[in-house]
């Protein structure tokens, strides 16, 4: 006789796709444990079809509440795939000189933007322009400007904008935010966040300062961002940073390979962080406070998440990241659910104002003040 | 019956005094197994009796080839005490007003400097010009320009002078720098070092700036300046620092209670390290290469270290640091012995100069270059 726990182990060794799931751990997550789901689903059209538009395609097989109902591609034969594997109608499906049409398309509620950061704004505005909501991945934008610029389109097209981080809604992290409110760190003191990997082909988008708006910041260094503000849980009010460069052919002017930066926060609370392209062995985040402490390593991989604090492991079920966003962003769009940690528009913003600030820093070898 | 690894781990646990211990391990540190030893052996002294004087005197009891044999104090009963307790005749005894006589000692080869930093540099001179060797407690002085008229004092005596770095001859650390070394690393690329913990009684010597010279950064900070030099194994070419001061009626002007600081090497590699007085649930190394990692916790405490790389667990055993440092002092002086990491005064004084550059730009907010 296998227990719930079991079976939540063997889901996380399979990443199986399992057609109903028991409700999410965290009181603050959506609790699904009344299966089927009866009320409204929210019905997605992904823009992008790449690597992790078919991540997230696939994760939000396992949804309750989203369910991916339509495709845009430029490539035809992408498309007709997407349409075979995902069940997709032909009318659904969109290319990029056509989208805007969905506007008449009363079967879809938002488009997932998933193109490379550059486009984001373009594509956002555009998605708002139709009328619809829109979830864009992360980074929002390549600068707080544009990001606003995308803000602001939404809000007078009268559409949600979501950005889609993921960490916002994984379980252990969760815990760890639900303990630091509770006071269970006392007075939080440090936070240290290590990202990046070692990253491969050259000539990928992510490597293009004109796609990509930058580097491993825009990538992966950005969850070092989050996780200093979800983590400690204020703004910070100033930013230091060192860029280093030690390949220069495959990191190209404005691409940036390494950087360590500093936060600090009203609190007195500073945290220290690296972003980079070319190492592994990373994916560690260590918060610290007066009566205790949080590690987590994996700490925004796609899972399973480990990590302990001082009481012990952290033993929140892992979950896929993608499908828990999903559904939870239902909430936030049908009934204007509050989650634990915003993924509006607003806070796509505000880590890129904190890159902006990051980059200057290192460029002009100066500490940044920071306006929360 | 119990094998050498049973001993070895109960020494760990019970730390008890051991007159014949088994060789340590790694190869560059020196092979006793052919006890007892039969050669010259180190005569020490130690100049200031407090808290750590007594656990350099209560491990040397376990040293093979360096001998406590006398003391030098301001204070008679803790010269009555040692005198009795270490077995240290009245004739070895001193006090800070006639300790020059020591130039009269021929049964004392060195003094042990082990008194508030600031009063390092007099100290040590003194011990130089009464024609005995220094072994000078970390850091060496209060700044590097001090720390350098230490060496130069110490030359024209024609005395050595050490600092008592005692992770230099931990052996799970060197077994870290011989795999670096060795390459199993690869190209190494990050250092981390988290250095601090929670000061108590604000009256010590060590929050008077006037006797500790600064604050955390000169008595645990330095360790991670050390771990960043030793693991990595190049000297820093620049540095940056950012300090943070949450509590100024404990900490006042010149007594640093939180600095972060990054270092950049020759090679391209980084590092990013914590200084501070105000935290617990530090004490962290990670050392990040192409090819593999290492990571420390504890990584300098007084044991037993504990840490693991790409490989496994490192296994080496635990000995007390200082009875290691001693014996590997004692074949320092009279050998010549080049240990794996130098402990020279000139060390010391490249410890100084980065600490000098810290301060420097933790002040300025800028960065502070740094010439081998």
């Amino acid at each position: 006789m296998n227990t719930r726990r079991d079976f939540l182990q063997k889901l996380t060794l399979s990443a199986a796709v399992i057609p109903f799931l028991p409700g999410y751990s965290p009181s603050s997550l959506t609790d699904f444990s009344n299966h089927p789901y009866q009320g409204r689903v929210l019905r997605v059209a992904i823009l992008g079809l790449g690597s992790y538009g078919t991540r997230v395609a696939d994760a939000m097989q396992s949804c309750k509440r989203a369910k991916l109902v339509g495709a845009i591609s430029g490539t035809p034969a992408k498309l007709k795939e997407w349409q075979s594997k995902y069940n997709i109608p032909e009318k659904n499906c969109y290319n990029y000189d056509n989208f805007d049409q969905i506007k008449n398309n009363k079967d879809i509620d938002v488009v997932y933007v998933i193109t490379p950061n550059a486009l984001h704004k373009e594509h956002v505005i555009r998605v708002a322009k139709a009328g619809k909501h829109a979830i864009c991945e992360k980074p929002l934008s390549v600068n707080a400007k544009d990001g606003q610029a995308m803000v602001d389109a939404c809000k007078a097209a009268n559409v949600k904008l979501l950005v889609g981080y993921r960490m916002h809604f994984e379980p252990k992290t969760l815990e760890v935010i639900r303990m630091r409110k509770d006071g269970e760190f006392g007075k939080v003191l440090f936070f240290q966040g290590l990202s990046g990997f070692t990253i491969g082909d050259p000539t990928q988008w992510r490597l293009n300062k004109q796609l990509a708006g930058g580097g491993a910041m825009m990538d992966i260094g950005i969850y070092s961002i989050n996780g200093a503000r979800y983590m400690i849980g204020e703004e910070p009010v100033w930013v230091t940073a060192q860029e280093t460069k030690t390949n220069p052919e495959k990191f190209k002017e404005g691409v940036d390979e390494t950087i360590q930066f500093q936060l600090g926060f009203p609190s007195g609370a500073v945290a220290s962080c690296l972003s980079t392209y070319t190492m592994n062995n990373l994916d560690k985040f260590f918060l610290n406070g007066e009566k205790g402490f949080a590690e987590m390593q994996p700490s925004t991989g796609y899972g399973p998440i480990k990590g302990r604090t001082h009481k012990g492991e952290l033993t929140q079920p892992h979950m896929t990241h993608q499908t828990i966003q999903m559904d939870e962003m239902a909430a936030i769009i049908f009934d204007n659910k509050k989650p634990v940690v915003p993924v509006d528009g607003e806070e796509g913003v505000r880590d890129l104002k904190i890159i902006d600030a990051i980059f200057l820093a290192a460029k002009t070898g100066k500490k940044v003040s920071l306006t929360v």
